[in-house]
């Protein structure tokens, strides 16, 4: 059902990075759901993560440990379990799996970041992902990607993955990066879970200031029901593994690198979009002519997470009476209906508050009916913008998210 | 569909109102979907309006002709067409159709207050209201509460009304309303539409004091799909025919007079969430130790407008994780995750933040199976709480939505 998105197929290796897959039956047997990323000595690891109050024992633990410092040596990801809202006996789980991790790969517990994704409010399986660690281990190698995509997935129908290649001074750069998540998703600070590597000497500061700015034009501009995940993540490792000195933020290469990684999250963002529980259209939300960049994004979470506006889409029905409501019930502050102009791509229904006299239906219908478009708002006061990335709301999603536990 | 929610049995006449309906094929033939209620002089009315900036012709006629006076003679109400996003042509249908109404009962057109409910964005069929207005007009009767409120439906499935009668120092007061809307509901003001009448003497200070703190209670309290209408309306109709003096705000006989008339209204708006598009199940969300009131309310609609809380209870899943989730993302500063607790009915979910060692999943998916039940929350930093009311997300919400228009 995914809306224009296929299997990635070429996530290039990054230098200095490992990926190592097992089944740990963590919700169910008969797929591989642990993930080791293991991370060459001198790599620097940046991370984001959810806003939600009921942070997960993972994202708490990540915390303290990149707080300490960026020097990781890997990752250990579990999917059919968030391992969140389960109190203190949580954080002794992700303690006590990392250990194991940290042992198998001869580093220190405190070297290894957790990363979990599943049911809410269960305690974690720690004996059987003990088990399963040391044949994560073994499997370890660069080109598998694919596989590691594959072994975070929930209800998502497609691995996503991107990849690109860019030329510094140093030399050819890779970026190669994962991440999961279709629902759940309003993320806010970064999606479900993401992993992004790089071979470039990115210096902790500039891997910190680079994820930041990568996510914020990504993964903080997708919705696909409003929600915010408690495991929500997103790390940038960089492997240092091309040229000699490091790379500050600012610096040539520093943007050139920014560009690569931008490019990655904004594909692996549109991926979760695409593959959205249920979706049937991917709609870029465009909120222009207003007073401020938070008063344009305000707006435009307004249409993308409305149910009216979603089920509208899903029908291919261009009832723009509720894109109209969605706008007026954003709560901006004086907002004057009679400058405000509504587009879905190129036809205009609404200018100056006014229905178009050219608009037929017929010519509304014929843009909402295509598996992508863009539904365009001109408020009129102001000179700032905002895009975000939304899909429709259909029976799929009402049925994967009734029969998820079951 | 609905929940426990069944044809209103006895709506009392109301001293000084007369009710009447007829076809007007606003959007279709084949039903009554215009309404006149005409009030007696001497009538006092007040009303309260959405907050959405988007607010349709007729709410601003209502609220330009409610702010010169109170003393108003007729309601004009359509169904099939909400006359919003309709420019200044709106404004001119609403005002040729309130003065045709006003020509038929020998008023002034400003004594008419105008009322639409349906499409956005589609202009009135002016002419074909015009004729139907003097059948309307023909058909006024005391004892027509319940074909009005049938005349108002769109997507209801149970025509809404309550009645109360109360003893006051002056005698026997009555109150009754009716209300239609079971989706676009949030309503932030006041419902899609009420329209509430009584025969207490209440000065246009005191009904309108008297219609706020009701509407506070009820139709401020109830959230079916987050979505603000354009057209939301509810007024309050005090034809002053019992007794013979004014009851001022803070009487004694006021308060007897407004808890009738909350009453009226939480029927009303329970009765619009039982009926919300697709419900199957009526859910009260209480939050308590919050900081303050607002808060209380920001955690509740986090909860209530959940599109993954509302799918889980749709399948009668006692999915807590969720909710958790809900409580974590509203927003609050500075929330202890290990100070809250969350129940279902009687039954204990999360206790300080640790998962309750007697919780069984059996125990919470017997209270969700049940059509109407309670999801409390204690989130241990005050004293403030807040309730609000509101249904679950099915596969009818989606398909009334999807094929709303077709």
């Amino acid at each position: 059902m995914a809306v224009n998105l296929s299997e990635p197929s070429a996530l290039w290796p990054v230098a200095g990075v490992r990926l190592g897959t097992a089944e740990a039956a963590i919700k169910k047997p008969g797929r591989k759901d642990l993930l080791v990323i293991e991370l060459a000595p001198g790599s620097r690891v940046a991370g984001v993560f959810t806003q939600n109050a009921f942070a997960a024992a993972p994202v708490r633990l990540c915390r303290e440990r990149l707080s300490r410092t960026a020097a990781q040596r890997a990752l250990l990801v579990n999917a059919g379990n968030a391992n969140a809202a389960t109190g203190r006996g949580g954080l002794d789980d992700a303690r006590a799996t990392t250990a194991a991790l940290a042992a198998a790969l001869g580093c220190a517990p405190e070297e290894v970041l957790p990363f979990s994704t599943g049911v809410i409010g269960q305690r974690l399986p720690v004996q059987r992902i003990g088990e399963a660690i040391p044949r994560a281990v073994a499997a370890l190698a660069p080109d598998a990607w694919l596989a590691a995509a594959r072994a975070i997935m929930t209800t998502d129908t497609v691995p996503k993955g991107a990849s690109r290649r860019v030329r510094t001074a140093q030399g050819e750069v890779t970026v190669t990066g994962i991440a999961k998540g279709v629902g759940m998703i309003e993320p806010h600070m970064a999606t479900m879970l993401a992993f992004v590597a790089t071979d470039a000497r990115l210096t902790p500061a500039a891997a910190d200031a680079a994820l930041r700015a990568a996510v914020d034009d990504s993964f903080n501009c997708v919705t696909v029901d409003s929600d915010t995940s408690t495991n929500d993540a997103c790390v940038l490792c960089a492997t240092a593994k091309v040229g000699t000195h490091d790379i500050e933020r600012g610096d040539a290469d520093y943007h050139i690198v920014l560009d690569a990684i931008r490019a990655v999250c904004i594909e692996l963002a549109h991926a979760v979009v695409r593959d959205g529980e249920g979706a049937t259209r991917f709609i870029t939300v465009e909120v222009g002519g207003a007073a401020s960049t938070a008063e344009a994004r305000q707006v435009a979470y307004a249409i993308a997470n409305s149910p009216l506006v979603k089920t509208a889409m899903f029908a291919g029905d261009a009832n723009w009476g509720r894109i109209v409501m969605a706008i007026g019930k954003a709560g901006v502050d004086g907002l004057d209906p009679a400058r405000v102009g509504v587009k879905l791509d190129e036809v205009i229904l609404l200018e100056n508050g006014e229905p178009h006299p050219d608009y037929r239906e017929e010519r509304g219908a014929a843009v909402v009916a295509k598996p992508e478009f863009t539904i365009g708002v001109d408020l009129g006061r102001g000179d700032a913008r905002a895009r975000i990335w939304t899909c429709d709301f259909s029976y799929d999603y009402v049925k994967i998210n009734a029969e998820y536990r079951t």
